[in-house]
C-alpha cells in the first residue's frame, strides 16, 4: 500500500535528441496539499500514451505550447474524483477524464475535464474510442477524408489506436480499405479481426508494388499517421481529386536531422488532390455526438476495440516508447491506480 | 520571304536530362500538304511559353501525355485561319487560340480551339492573361485559395505570367499581397506598378527573415509556382486554416536528382492547414465567365499585364529557357508570323 498523501509525478527533466532515454523524466514525489475552494482531487486510474506527446516535449510551439521543464508530463487521462473543497464542478466518486498528466493523482478545478459513464463503457475507452484516438479517427476520415462509398481507402499505422478505427469506420461507410501495418500479426489482426480488404507489411513489402497490387486503380484517400517514405509512396498512387489526411507523422518525431517532406507532393497537382492538416481538438464542440455514434457501433459489433495495458508510472518511458518500436497492438495504455 | 508552303517546326528530338540543351528540338522544314474535308490552315502568330511545357517533355505521363520524341512540340499559340476545305468550324479571316504547337503552320480541324476576338484586346493577350496563365491565376487564387478580404496573400514567380495576375486578383479582392520574386528590377515593377503590398527578393534576402518582416501574423494564403526551398519557408509561416495552392514547381522541373519535398509540411497539422494542387484545364466550362471578368479589370485598369515577346521560331529554345533563368519580365512569348 502507498502513501495516499504522496503524488507520483514523471516530470520532464530534459528535452531529448531523438528518442526519450533516461534523463528525460523523472519520477518524483510530492505531497499532496490542501485544496482550495473549488478544486477537486482525481485519483488517476488510466493514462493515454499517444505518439504525439513526443511532440509536446520540444522546445517549438506546435498546436498546443510545450510541456515545460520542471512540469509534470501532460497527458490524457481518466480517474475518480475523491475529494472535492467547496462548489466543485463535479463531485465525490464521479468519473472524469481530462488532461491529467502522467502522475497518480491531479488537482484540478475541472477545466477541459469531463464526467464519463462508467457503467456505459469500460473506464479506459475513455481515453481510447471514446476519447482523442477515437475522436481523431472519426472526425479526420469523415471530415477531412470525406470518404464515400466505393472510395479506396489507405492508411498507415493500422494496428494502431486511430487507424485501426479509422479502417472500420471506412468499412462501416461502405469503402475498399487496406491498411498499412508492421509485421504479419498486425497484419493478420486487421484483416482478420477488423474486416480490412488488404494489409501490407511495410516492414517485409516493397510498398509501391504492394500499394499497386491491393489499390490497381488508385487511392482515393489516405489517412497518415507517419510521414516518411510511406507518405511518399501513398501520393504516388492517388486517383483524381484524392484527400491525404495528415494526422501524424510518427517516423519523423524522433528524427535528430532534418524532417523527410514528401517528395512525390506535385502528385497532388497533377491528380487536382488535396493534403490537409488536423487536430482532433477543433471538433471538441461534436464529440459527444461522435462518441455517442461510436458507441452504438461498438454494441453493434462493427467496431471492434482493443487495448494494450501496462502497469505502473514507474514503467511511463519504457512503455511510452513501445509507441515507437512497434512493440504494441492496439491503444496503449499505462494503469496507474495505486 | 519564306517559302508559304512550307511549315517550320520544332520536333522533340531527344528528351533531356535537367535542362533542355540543342540536342533537345530540331527545327526542320516540312511541306504544306493538300486540305482534308474539314481540315482549316492556320498561320501562327505568337506562341505561349511557359513552365508547364519543361514537364510536357518528360518520358512519365503528367495531367496530360508527355510529348512524344517526332512530334511537334505542345504549345498554346494563337494565330489566322487562312485557308480551309469543305465545312469548317472557322472560316477564312478568324483569329483562334488553341494547342497549336511549336510551328509556324497548323492544320486542325479545330478540336480545342476558340475563336478570339482581335478587336477587344491585343491578339498576344489570348495566349496569356486571357489565356491559360489568366486563367491559371483567376481560378487558382479564387477557387483554390478561397481568399477573402482582408487575407494574407504571399505568392512566388510574383512577377511571371500567373503571379502577377494572381497577386492584382487578390488586390482587388481587398487582401494583403506580398510578392516573391528574384531581383530589384521585378520586386521594384511588383510593388510599384502592380501594387502588390510588399516584396522579397529571394535572391538577395533571407526568406525566413523576410516573409516574417512582411507577414508579422503569418499567411492565409501561398500561392505557389516554385517548390523548393521558398514553399519550405511559407509553410513555416501558415496561419490557421491557411490554404497552400500548389500551381506549379519551376526550381524542381529541371532536376536531375529526386525532387526536393516539402520538409517543413507538418505545419499543415499544426495549422490545421491544406494544400492543393490545380490543373487549369478543369475549369474550361468556366472560362469565358473569367475571360470576361479579366477583361473589365482590365479595361478599368485594375488588372496590370505586361509581356516579353521575342521573335523567331529558331530561337524557341534560348526563348523558353529564360522561364528558368529568370530573364524575362512578364509573359513570355514567341512570335512566330511569317
Amino acid at each position: 500500500m502507498k502513501n495516499k498523501n504522496i503524488n507520483h509525478q514523471q516530470i520532464l527533466k530534459k528535452r531529448p535528441q531523438g528518442l526519450p532515454d533516461k534523463d528525460t523524466w523523472e519520477l518524483i514525489e510530492t505531497d499532496l496539499k490542501e485544496l482550495s475552494d473549488g478544486e477537486m482531487l482525481i485519483a488517476q486510474e488510466y493514462i493515454s500514451l499517444d505518439p504525439a506527446m513526443r511532440g509536446w516535449i520540444n522546445q517549438t510551439r506546435s498546436y498546443i505550447p510545450p510541456v515545460e521543464v520542471g512540469d509534470v508530463m501532460r497527458a490524457g487521462s481518466v480517474g475518480k474524483v475523491i475529494k472535492t473543497k467547496g462548489k466543485t464542478v463535479f463531485k465525490v466518486g464521479d468519473y472524469v477524464t481530462g488532461w491529467g498528466g502522467v502522475q497518480t493523482y491531479c488537482v484540478t478545478k475541472g477545466e477541459n475535464f469531463y464526467k464519463v459513464d462508467s457503467e456505459k463503457a469500460p473506464l479506459s475507452y475513455y481515453i481510447g474510442v471514446l476519447g482523442m484516438p477515437g475522436m481523431t479517427a472519426y472526425f479526420g476520415i469523415l471530415e477531412v477524408g470525406e470518404i464515400k462509398e466505393g472510395d479506396v481507402v489507405l492508411l498507415s499505422g493500422a494496428a494502431g489506436a486511430v487507424g485501426s478505427v479509422v479502417g472500420q469506420i471506412a468499412k462501416i461507410k461502405g469503402c475498399r480499405v487496406i491498411g498499412i501495418a508492421g509485421g504479419k500479426t498486425k497484419c493478420d489482426y486487421i484483416t482478420e479481426k477488423l474486416g480490412f480488404d488488404g494489409a501490407i507489411d511495410y516492414k517485409n513489402e516493397n510498398l509501391n508494388d504492394a500499394i499497386k497490387k491491393h489499390c490497381p486503380k488508385g487511392i482515393d484517400v489516405y489517412f497518415d499517421n507517419v510521414g516518411g517514405e510511406i507518405l511518399d509512396s501513398a501520393l504516388i498512387f492517388l486517383r483524381k481529386k484524392a484527400r491525404v489526411v495528415i494526422c501524424g507523422a510518427i517516423s519523423q518525431y524522433n528524427s535528430v536531422s532534418s524532417m523527410k517532406g514528401p517528395t512525390n507532393y506535385l502528385s497532388l497537382l497533377v491528380n487536382r488532390a488535396s493534403m490537409r492538416g488536423m487536430v482532433v481538438l477543433d471538433y471538441a464542440p461534436k464529440y459527444s455526438e461522435a462518441m455517442k455514434q461510436m458507441a452504438i457501433w461498438i454494441l453493434e459489433g462493427k467496431l471492434f476495440y482493443k487495448e494494450d495495458v501496462y502497469n505502473g508510472i514507474e514503467n511511463f518511458r519504457e512503455t511510452f516508447l513501445r509507441l515507437f518500436s512497434g512493440d504494441k497492438m492496439g491503444k496503449l495504455i499505462l494503469k496507474i491506480k495505486e
